[in-house]
């Protein structure tokens, strides 16, 4: 085909992370960035492919609408190159929207916020049909105490407090939107909206908003974490199976 | 402690019936009866206990609340066995509820009508979140036909014609209550409600629900193999991942 024209896809993508090592390549371990890549290697008649992702989820983490981008060079149109993909990928990944974008589309740093939802299985006897998706927590509560102390966390803060002490990001100042914590039966989920997240941030919060809940830590936890950056002082990182990554918003 | 009184237990069970064989025990493969039997045989201090389930789920399907009772000779409360029975049993099946109950219980006998559910996911591409509890089909459907082909099934028939082959049961005649068909957003729901239902029944009925919505079929097909009892002129078995029995009734 001689010189031919290089374009940038944008992909949107579901997948349940449980048999996945999560979103970023490692030398060993099944990620959603590798599998995407060796299909789209495959599209690109052999010539390697580098996807990039809006974000990293860890181990175990679910996405309903990751977004993604990568080059390719194949003449094909966004319809056969979606098909292609449909047959390639495996079932626990799925591709819900692919199309030629803007060469300076960069999923990551055009990203203007995200929303991730965390749930958690509220059944005394765990809930197998919901254990891949949720957390399973019995025993009292106090919601009130929760929302009043997720409210704390609203706004822009440095985030060293709730984030993973592996984690190299240095600039860790953010801005949360909003915690909303609902509680259809027999479940809880907290919706966290901002502009960014670092790594173990969401399930950081979520493990310390549980044990205020619980009554073991007072409210006012949250702002001593928030300002003193003080990881020991919060509760437990939640399990990764809760959480989802649940969009990604651009300008 | 000699002459132990022996009583029957009640259980309201949930799993995933995604790693299981099915309900009904078999000499190779692991099966919710089984596994559930070996877990209370350990609490009955390794007398064996036989285990009865008020529906025999096929392999792949799930339920939210089947019903089983069991005969153990054991000074344990009812609590503490259930404690004991959930230190045992592995995730994905739990036990909702156990109490000792009246010794005439039988969990099939006594059941006076059940409720299965279907769920289909009707995304273009295939939720990978949904993919162990929904059958993916994507394309037209036309809820109206299989609304009024699904009143056609109401009521009481011989149901050879919507029965597995392999089943034994001779006595085909089932009272189908309703079928209900809602569509929430990306998604079908087949709710069905009867006093019994053969092997395969629900699924069948879905198979040839499908090809009616499909246009494939016209809605008469439904008389003729209710009338006819011929299982060929039906559509194919529904995959049993979208299958779940979601209760069981009793007076």
């Amino acid at each position: 085909m001689g010189s031919e024209p290089g374009r940038r896809l944008r992909l949107e993508l579901t997948y349940d992370g449980t048999d996945f090592c999560g979103w970023q390549f490692q030398i060993n371990g099944r990620t959603v960035q590798a599998v995407l890549a060796d299909a789209l290697t495959r599209i690109n008649g052999g010539r390697t492919v580098t996807v990039h992702g809006a974000g990293r989820t860890d181990s175990g983490v679910h996405a309903r609408a990751q977004v993604a981008d990568a080059r390719v060079q194949t003449d094909a149109t966004d319809d056969e190159i979606l098909k292609s993909l449909r047959g390639l990928l495996p079932d626990d990944l799925s591709v819900r929207e692919l199309r030629t974008t803007d060469d300076a589309f960069d999923s990551r740093r055009c990203a203007v916020g995200k929303t991730y939802c965390y749930r958690i299985d509220r059944t005394q006897h765990g809930d197998p049909l919901r254990s891949r998706y949720a957390w399973h927590l019995y025993g009292p509560l106090d919601l009130e105490r929760m929302r009043r102390a997720a409210l704390r966390l609203h706004g822009t803060h440095d985030w060293t407090g709730f984030t993973a002490k592996r984690c190299q990001i240095e600039d860790r100042v953010r801005t949360l939107e909003s915690i909303e914590i609902s509680d259809p039966p027999d479940e809880l989920r907290l919706t966290f909206r901002g502009d960014g997240f670092m790594t173990y941030m969401v399930r950081n919060i979520v493990g310390t908003l549980v044990e205020i809940g619980r009554g073991k830590f007072e409210e006012g936890r949250i702002d001593v974490m928030l300002t003193t950056g003080d990881r020991s002082l919060g509760g437990a990182t939640a399990p990764a199976r809760g959480l989802i990554l649940w969009e990604v918003r651009y300008p």
